[in-house]
């Protein structure tokens, strides 16, 4: 604490992000939803024939290309580069989201709804922006109930589709029309981040043209490999796409750098890469959760590059702590409801085979001390 | 204007950056102060040697290598990597200390203090943050006056030395250590984007250690050449250090993207290419002012990488338009005091050529219809 931070910052209690640990040798790292398997090899090129000498000029503040990559992925949708936002990540995007559409509950006097487990930067958001958050409980299993969202007085709605921690994905699109619909004078969130992992990706950029109040967020740091490149994007209305540009021209005009924004349309235009990495991805994830659930672990139904899930044989913190003394980093929330949980993310086959023989070794272990 | 939008959405005057032109053939883009000579050769190595798979990983949320290689530079002061944060460019720094170190005015009844003429961006953070700005007039030959930011009641002080787009910089140390002094209880802000153009650069890095409540703000955007890979940073107390860091992981915990880092700790460490590039710019701007003069310029005394100059055949307005026309680009800003002025960037010994052939041109032409 220090005399000279304001108030906000004072009081704040900032994201904490999933450790990166400086010397990754022998280490496997199963906590931050990275991808295993890297960017395109198109992506890739960008930087061996980058002219670092282009590098003195600014960026494209709209990055255009990165923009006209997306519209033309959705142009089935009717999506062009005017429906397209990119960011320094989603969650410089989310961020940017709170501060343009969600209005200050000193102002509004109401509150955002967004299920009581997901992604934990909201609240974090909710605090600095001071708008206020309501959080709606997901049922027994995890899942959202849509009537919760429907005749409910907000100044907005969160949702992340899969949601996180949690990996489960809303079932039809149908039942985020309903919640559009329901809420036609206020902005709709879905932040998407994990779609590309469920089985048959129904993205909800296909409802964009036909709702002026839905903003669609993804990234490009999980299906697409380019975490460490900072890229991010929100597809919606031009009307919204403007506000958000009004937001991040009075806080930082150039936030993606001229290289991220050349690999980001490569990768983007690569949608054979993508659906290959993405499908091994699954696989992998499908074998793990049978391997696990033999072990002893009740698995949440997950469409999303990690899995959530709650050991039988032991604590999920005891658990945390002995996967990481063995080199394997996964994510442990001490929370309620979810502190009996471990979030793991789906690396490549040998990851995960070195990740179940160790939980084998470690729930073999307390059964001889036992 | 949008329903969805929010009030602030609504009411801001978002802050306008230089135009980035899409096609720079026979264009010289002399408008937004960028370097002609680009990144020093170890910060293109960076890009040559650079594993792409690696950006599947997030990058260092705290850019150790940025930190250490700035504290390098800066040993000889005492400061360490626990004095500097890092952010994408420059303005994102400056956003976060606005949003870390100064108090809305609703709150606090106050506002921060910074000179009239300065950078255009101060009066956006301040409206987006909803912090008080009291512009304090420079004096005629727009020239800082110390004595108005002495016993005056304030939540803190902005100011950026040299300034813009006057070019003008503070002649002493001693001026700041007077400003310090008499403020000891609010933050100061250093914004020494254009520091590396002074001849000999007095940073006030220097006194740092001293003072525990200055914040110097340095770019990798101008004399390093890095524009487009968008990292800045700030070198102030551990404490202020930490506060800054709370408001940037409640915002985006990885605004700088591995690439960016190690080619920004490449450039700052190669201090050799640093001093011979800010030289040769320095020196072509000394002879350019020297024409310019002849040709019918008031020159300022500038001390960055650009001259603000007024000119005495032609309103500065029609100047901008014609040199535009020759396909010449500067920047003028249409407003009281500044606007008989044009701020011209420093490009390359022969872009300045072509920029003073070009308004002989103008000049004659003008001559020739009168």
């Amino acid at each position: 604490m220090s005399k000279f931070w304001n108030k906000k910052t004072q009081e704040i209690t900032p994201y904490v992000a999933g450790e990166q640990p400086k010397n990754m040798n022998r280490l496997i790292k199963l906590n931050t939803n990275e991808n295993p398997y890297g960017p395109s090899p198109k992506a890739a090129k960008v930087l061996k024939d980058f002219n670092p000498d282009d590098l003195r000029l600014y960026p494209d503040t709209n990055s255009t290309l990165v923009r006209e990559a997306v519209a033309s992925i959705y142009k089935d949708f009717g999506i062009t580069a005017e429906n397209v936002f990119v960011g320094n990540g989603s969650d410089e995007v989310l961020a940017i989201c709170w501060q343009t559409f969600f209005e200050r509950e000193s102002i509004c006097n109401k509150k955002v709804l967004s299920p009581n487990i997901s992604y934990s930067f909201y609240p974090v958001y909710s605090e600095m922006y001071e708008v206020g958050l309501e959080a709606i409980p997901l049922n027994e299993d995890f899942m959202i109930n849509i009537e919760d969202y429907i005749g409910k007085d907000s100044c907005g709605i969160a949702i992340a589709n899969p949601n996180a921690p949690t990996s489960i994905s809303m079932t039809s699109l149908e039942n985020i029309e309903r919640i559009l619909k329901a809420n036609s004078d206020k902005v709709v969130i879905i932040d998407e981040a994990y779609i590309a992992f469920t089985k048959n990706p129904l993205t909800a950029v296909e409802l964009v043209k036909k709702y002026k109040n839905l903003v669609v967020v993804q990234t490009m740091s999980k299906a697409y490999g380019l975490a460490g490149a900072r890229v991010g994007y929100a597809v919606a209305d031009e009307e919204l796409i403007e506000g958000m540009r009004r937001i991040r021209d009075s806080f930082n005009s150039y936030p993606v750098d001229r290289i991220a924004e050349k690999m980001a349309s490569e990768a983007l235009l690569d949608q054979e890469y993508y659906n290959q990495t993405r499908n091994a991805i699954i696989n992998t994830r499908e074998r793990f959760v049978s391997e696990i659930s033999e072990i002893g672990f009740k698995v949440l139904p997950s469409s999303a590059n990690f899995i959530f899930a709650k050991p039988d044989f032991m604590d999920a913190g005891s658990l945390y702590q002995k996967l990481r003394e063995k080199g394997i980093i996964v994510r442990y929330f001490n929370k309620k409801i979810i502190g009996d949980y471990l979030r793991i993310t789906i690396g490549t086959d040998a990851d995960m085979d070195e990740c179940i023989e160790a939980m084998k070794e470690i729930k073999d272990g307390q059964n001889s001390i036992n």
